[in-house]
């Protein structure tokens, strides 16, 4: 089966409608996702920002929220923004990387944006990543071990560094595995399309 | 018919992807198009930005590149960065402006597009402007001049500042009569459902 890598960060709000949905589009189009955990933080700051673009941005900010509010109201899902935007998501982001060998990185991945886009969490408390990690039957000691051990931390910086040196500048984005990248929640069905077809010629003829 | 404003800097490589197909899908949603050119420039300095994002941030420059490609090569439409970008605007948005009230805004918006992102024609040339004019059998020196008075000028400065309090932030931009807004190639049809929705005022049976 063709893959699809899924690069999301979690505190990005068109990652949550990606993460909500990717699931059976994938299985529609007869494509593999693989789950890719990263930060997005030092992307930004290597370029200048300190947070989020939708805060340096306002009109940006208050355009993102009206947006993702109409397209979660056309997709029949809640959406709220958190109160603490963008959440510091590097806990969730090394207990998801975690669960990747384990098993369990995409239920709950997709736990912890609902908690924070639908009931308003702030995912940086270990309490709440304690609980989802107990709501979905796994060894929460367990896999707070995982996600803190040395190894695992420096795995997530390496995929950080990864994204970046692969031209990734935002999420959700998608890598196929011939190396197209596409970028946005509004880019789900191309990628997923592309990924599931034959290899094609890199550029356009003119 | 109810209407839907388009927003477009003519240096806006998304607004291409958008200008080349508004006027079929407006048809098609029965949604008169109002064509607003403007400036992005001031309202990208006023954040800080002395060029494009795209030349600001080059992975995101990149991917616009290619996903662009991507998605003209979709739509069978042709497209090739200019080798000046982001091109200087001015004398094209004024003369569309001045060519609203003449009744020749859409057609020549349209084929300075073209020669932009089609031929790779450096908009910014009056002599580049003349023979597009010309060839849609626009009086060259009646449009020009039109464009070029005090009372033009103003008025794009006055769009391009009611741009900025709609909150506009990029090109393409639409606003539905009931002020909702929308950024983005990839949101058209999402503009113009929503426009197509609005109560139609009801006429008073003569």
């Amino acid at each position: 089966m063709p893959k699809l890598e899924f690069w999301y960060e979690f505190a990005s709000t068109y990652s949550y409608l990606t993460v909500v949905r990717i699931e059976a589009a994938a299985r529609n189009s007869g494509v593999d996702i693989d789950w890719c955990p990263f930060l997005l933080g030092p992307i930004f700051k290597a370029q200048g920002w300190e947070t989020s673009p939708f805060n340096l941005y306002p009109a940006k900010g208050r355009y993102m929220v009206r947006d993702i509010e109409r397209v979660a109201a056309s997709r029949g899902i809640e959406f709220h923004m958190p109160e603490a935007f963008p959440a510091n998501g590097l806990n969730a982001a090394r207990l998801a990387l975690a669960g990747k060998s384990a098993g369990w990185c995409a239920p709950f991945t997709r736990a912890v944006f609902e908690a924070q886009f639908v009931r308003g969490d702030d995912i940086a408390h270990p309490s709440i990543l304690a609980r989802i990690l107990a709501s979905l039957g796994i060894d929460t000691l367990d896999a707070i071990a995982s996600a803190t051990t040395a190894e695992n931390k420096d795995t997530l910086r390496q995929q950080t560094a990864l994204a970046r040196e692969r031209g990734i500048f935002g999420a959700p984005s998608f890598i196929t595995e011939d190396g197209e990248l596409f970028w946005g929640d509004d880019r789900l069905e191309q990628a997923l399309a592309w990924a599931g077809r034959q290899p094609v010629p890199k550029r356009t003829a003119r």
